[in-house]
């Protein structure tokens, strides 16, 4: 086959949280409407069903269904980034087919998270026997790097050993280290490699840097901002934008992100609902909810102006 | 209801691997084979399905149908214990729900564990959420204390707090941090809930503190030792027993766990197959497996006649 395949945009991405209703169910319509507003609002694409979507939550069942209400209910496929990897191959490799068949815009794959310490042998063995299983040229794989949540780091010479094997499959990375010094080292050994930063905070540095972008659980909430630093990312005031970015970002990061998010969603939305997520995630105290808002409020970002209706 | 439900048996059990074709899918034919040899060979009761069994490399689906063909080759379903703890709630309920069906003596439960830093409260929810779905006075929990692998601990406080809410369903855990401290202060803490070691070396000891047995991978090959402490630990020759147990454990346990036990297996059976395994863990590289060999011989504890035709 020779069809060329358009690849997934750089920029801005939001890691979309999982909205559920209170049985803990998804609840599709929502995550269909926040999404067309994230990407009305300053992102370029999504991920969906990333650690911030709760998908390890979530059986192979429901991350199909998710992604499939989520197509039909015209959100741009190629816009999308689906994640699509588990702990046991043949789940990757359902959720894979599927998320191709969706005909998304590539699949960010953490490697299989339960074993620690393993080889890196034994990792390029997972990525090789899904692309055989697969056996797909539309096929586009994003490295999902997360340490401190998978509890199993992708070094780079894993990565350099994949693009080896696989240079037009492997083509790029969602770097959620936080350890910037790792981001640039891989966007300088691989360079044309798509790498995304996993924070907003480092989206000037890794486009700078020779990266595409980032993708991140509080770009639900900066996208509008982090946008004005990617439109011009060459310009003097980028700089300016970033610091906003990192500003508004800093007030969230310090509580937990994912009932953080939840919590400034059900605000935005003037829905209570949002809040719900599957445990062992729990939703953000009320407390620590109030100090948040709060200090959004003085950064001059306040979530909502129903904020007040909800309390 | 009322029923009086016939717990899991204490003392030695193996946490048996999953044998697989080279295709990689799992040998039914030889896990029952093998499942009869431990029974026959020092074992009380099986762990199916841990860590040791490659669980989490297996799908939904494959866990069901390992479990069903097991008992259906006349096993004995009330000596085994199952795992059925997953990351989603959703695939934890449908597991245990049909691990019940096979009347199996009790079901081990895993944390969440792919969300890291998760509070006591998230996970009291999964597990009573657990309960409360499975709705079913049969039901045996014991709790999987794995935290150097799972990276989620479950604390003392979690525990008693859901032995209070459940006592006759949370009614015991295997303890495989390999910390004795945790072990004899959760016998000492909770009379009567059921503790087993997470190694036999470990075993003895436990008896004394209060706690029930062992399950270990390496039980795999020591059974036959292991049982004769248990057979009569109260008696003067049961330390002698133990250090004999831990001596043939100490030549096996600085190798990869899985990985060195595919080999014993394989050497024992005189069957190739047994080595192979699913990334991302790798099949014990020759020069390790000779030492091991060599180190098991040389503790007079030779794991087969048959392994020069192996080699």
């Amino acid at each position: 086959m020779t069809e060329t395949v358009k690849s997934l945009p750089g920029g801005v991405f939001a890691a979309i949280p999982t909205p559920m209703r209170d049985d803990l169910s998804v609840d599709h319509a929502l995550l269909a409407e926040h999404s067309r507003w994230l990407l009305a609002n300053g992102c370029d694409g999504l991920l969906v069903l990333g650690t911030t979507g709760e998908a390890n939550s979530l059986s192979v069942t429901e991350r199909i269904e998710l992604l499939d209400r989520l197509v039909a209910d015209d959100l741009p496929a190629k816009r999308l980034l689906c994640g699509t990897g588990c702990c046991a191959l043949p789940d990757t490799v359902a959720l894979t087919r599927h998320a191709l068949a969706n005909d998304v815009g590539g699949v960010l794959i953490l490697p299989p998270f339960y074993y620690k310490n393993v080889s890196d042998d034994g990792l390029y063995a997972v990525y090789d026997q899904l692309i055989q299983q697969i056996g797909d040229t539309r096929l586009r794989i994003f490295l999902y790097h997360f340490p401190q949540m998978s509890g199993v780091p992708i070094s780079h010479a894993l990565i350099e050993r994949l693009v080896r094997a696989y240079p037009a499959t492997v083509v790029g990375m969602k770097d959620s280290s936080g350890d910037w010094d790792n981001m640039r080292t891989t966007c300088e050994r691989l360079p044309g490699f798509r790498v995304y930063a996993g924070s907003e905070q480092y989206l000037l540095p890794i486009l700078r840097a020779g990266g595409v972008g980032c993708i991140s659980a509080t770009t639900n909430v900066t996208a509008p901002l982090a946008a004005r630093v990617y439109a011009d990312w060459h310009a003097p005031d980028a700089e300016a934008h970033q610091a906003r970015v990192n500003e508004v970002r800093g007030a969230i990061e310090s509580y937990s992100a994912i009932p953080a998010l939840k919590f400034l969603m059900a605000e935005r939305r003037g829905l209570a609902s949002w809040r719900n997520m599957r445990p062992p995630l729990m939703p953000l105290a009320n407390e620590q909810a109030r100090e948040l808002s709060a200090r959004l409020a003085r950064l001059r970002f306040p979530i909502s102006a129903r904020s007040t209706e909800q309390s």
